[in-house]
């Protein structure tokens, strides 16, 4: 059993133009509802970890995003709103809430996990991250794993080594513990893969997902970090040190904007993955990163918006001319419809919008009052905003990156 | 050379859901700029006919549309319009012209054109109405036939004679005389066939497209409808009587109801063929009715909207991950656009909307300030109006009459 307080830390930043236009600049995808469940994917991944945690979790976020995310999850205690002066990746924006964690609680263990990831099953996940506790009480980095499901070439992955039991000395000083049955040696991590390579890996059965996930003592990732990147590791107390004095705004906009930028995977993961002293916990709890419309689109399809039966209103179909006509449709409830009508259309409803189909396969995301009539589609996903509109072929979904990235030098930057 | 005056008649009515939401139930197919050629379908029509005319073409709208139809084509004389105080389908419609026609200038040939089709070459219609005009003079109800470019299943086919000449008995009283050069008679009439029929026909060499394009002289129409429907003649030719006078509103408010609602082929041009006094003018003339949206998207893409050339940005496709990336877009000008880009996207736009595009062939119909963006699509019609938005896969087109008659029950009647 774990021994020592846990801290969730939640680090909510990144552009994320892969769903644009329903995720915009100025409404990153962890405010938004993406499944209609009631609660944005920050709000979703607070309610997952608060039960967990022995303090409130700590949210680090960009300025420009500090209301939205007090709105959403500051209330009552609900989490602590840390805001970074300036985007400067992931390795600053988790040292400092480590060195926040540490300051108040020397002994406590963190756990990094984004603000905009699913996770369908919330009791796996906890089981996983008891695990991690307790292997990060023994001084290891520890991340989650995920069983890969099939060979993505979206994700970077984690390889674990063959063999159980801890691979660097136990006991030696400050050095990691005997690993707990559940975790295992990290070899290295790897960044996506192609998807030949892809394939080998999942052959080998020593793959996983890297789903960004950290597991580590306040304490232990700010000495390692001391090691690798010293000026950081000192930042981030010196900053920590200042919190609620009356220099702390002066000290957090002098060291802050010096802080080397860069991700916690390259920072600390791969040194100390190097040296034996990461482990991973392999688990299984449903968690996907909604990377783009093509998967957000399954996921609806899978895990939410059951789709709504129709009213039975084939005599409809009068023209005579196709069987396909008595079909689907739905206005979605603010939350997710859907429609799988006796044409075999299978439209579902992100949003107010009143959304009618015949034969399509569909995902429709939009709160305008405008009607959506939808034929003959298959696999295509349409977001609905009021300054833009996006149609989009589900199986190329990568490829609005290109297509975002264009807006600024056609004049349309404030469409980001 | 035709010896009588010339007068052309439009009748301009019809739902036309088949282009919805672009036409509406207040704003139907005719008063609609389809090609970005600056002029409606009913502009275009008045135009094409007004050269061959001896007098202002006259065009027969229902009461709803009467004031935009005069705003469109009443101004200088360039037409006449009459308003229906009800639909009452075509013949009505063209016999009360007839009668206007007759009451004027008795030996006057009318010719019946629909208001929102097109036609693209001008000067071989010219010829072909010039043929029918000389056949109409001898006494035949004459329609133009359109030599079919496949087995098209959207149109009624006309068949003509094997033979050529007259097949009814020349100089005989009242009776149709010599056929000239170009005129053939008819057969028959056939309604829309399935393919395998339509197959057949095109096999022959004898079946030509029924494009519902008559020609004749009024008092000819007149005379042989006071023989089939003697009560619709005489009605039409009562109001035509009372045209101008104080009492004409009366007249047709208490006449017009009573005709009998039929479309002129039935009234009169069946009747006719079987007795050999319907020759037709086969002519290849680009003519397209603009049946639907696949209609449209193929003649935009054939005729009309060269795509625009990208002005070059290959440069931002920089993810690495896609040769298509480097792609097309447009703004259109009021008119259309398109574009054609390295990574052969193809889009079509009618309409001021901005559109920028990777890896799709589609088209778009928007004014709205939305901007509109495409991934992937293939053969994806998309139209974007302030209160209905349509995606729609072109090769479903015929679909979309089951979806509109739809939109009633769903309490949304006010969108057709």
């Amino acid at each position: 059993m774990p021994q020592h307080p846990f801290v969730p830390v939640i680090p909510a930043g990144g552009a994320g133009t892969r769903l644009w236009p329903l995720s915009r600049r100025s409404r990153p995808k962890f405010l938004l509802d993406l499944t209609g469940a009631g609660r944005s994917l920050l709000q979703g991944t607070v309610e997952r970890l608060a039960p967990l945690a022995d303090g409130p979790p700590i949210v680090v976020t960009g300025a420009a995003h500090e209301a939205a995310v007090r709105e959403q999850v500051g209330g009552a205690g609900a989490a602590r709103v840390v805001a970074e002066p300036s985007p400067r990746n992931s390795m600053p924006a988790i040292a400092l809430a480590a060195a926040l964690v540490e300051r108040e609680q020397p002994e406590a263990v963190i756990g990094s996990f984004a603000a905009d990831h699913l996770v369908e099953d919330p009791e796996a996940f906890a089981r996983a991250v008891a695990i991690a506790r307790e292997t990060a009480e023994r001084g290891y980095l520890v991340t989650l794993g995920i069983a890969p499901t099939h060979p993505a070439t979206g994700f970077g992955y984690i390889e674990q080594s063959a063999a159980e039991g801890p691979t660097a000395p136990g006991g030696s000083a400050g050095g990691p513990g005997a690993l707990p049955p559940g975790a295992h040696p990290v070899t290295r991590f790897v960044e996506k893969p192609d998807r030949e390579r892809a394939e080998q890996f999942l052959a080998t059965g020593r793959f996983l997902w890297n789903a960004g996930m950290f597991v580590v003592r306040a304490s232990v990732l700010l000495d390692e970090l001391a090691v690798q990147i010293p000026s950081l590791a000192a930042g981030a107390r010196e900053i920590a040190a200042a919190h609620g004095t009356a220099q702390h705004q002066d000290v957090l906009e002098r060291v802050w904007p010096r802080l080397t930028a860069i991700a916690i995977d390259h920072a600390l993961a791969e040194p100390l993955a190097a040296d034996g002293r990461v482990a991973v916990v392999p688990a299984a709890f449903g968690w996907d990163d909604v990377g783009d419309f093509a998967v957000l689109a399954r996921q609806l399809r899978e895990h939410h918006a059951a789709p709504a039966q129709r009213d039975g209103d084939e005599s409809d179909g009068g023209e005579g001319s196709d069987r396909r006509s008595g079909s689907g449709g739905s206005g979605g409830s603010g939350g997710n419809g859907g429609s799988d009508g006796s044409d075999g259309s299978d439209v579902r409803v992100l949003g107010s919008a009143t959304v009618d189909a015949v034969a399509s396969r569909a995902t429709v995301y939009g709160s305008t009052d405008r009607h959506i009539a939808l034929v003959g589609l298959d696999g295509i996903s349409i977001v609905d905003t009021e300054d833009a509109l996006l149609v989009l072929a589900d199986e190329q979904a990568q490829d609005l990156s290109v297509l975002v990235a264009r807006l600024e030098q056609r004049g349309l930057g404030h469409l980001r």
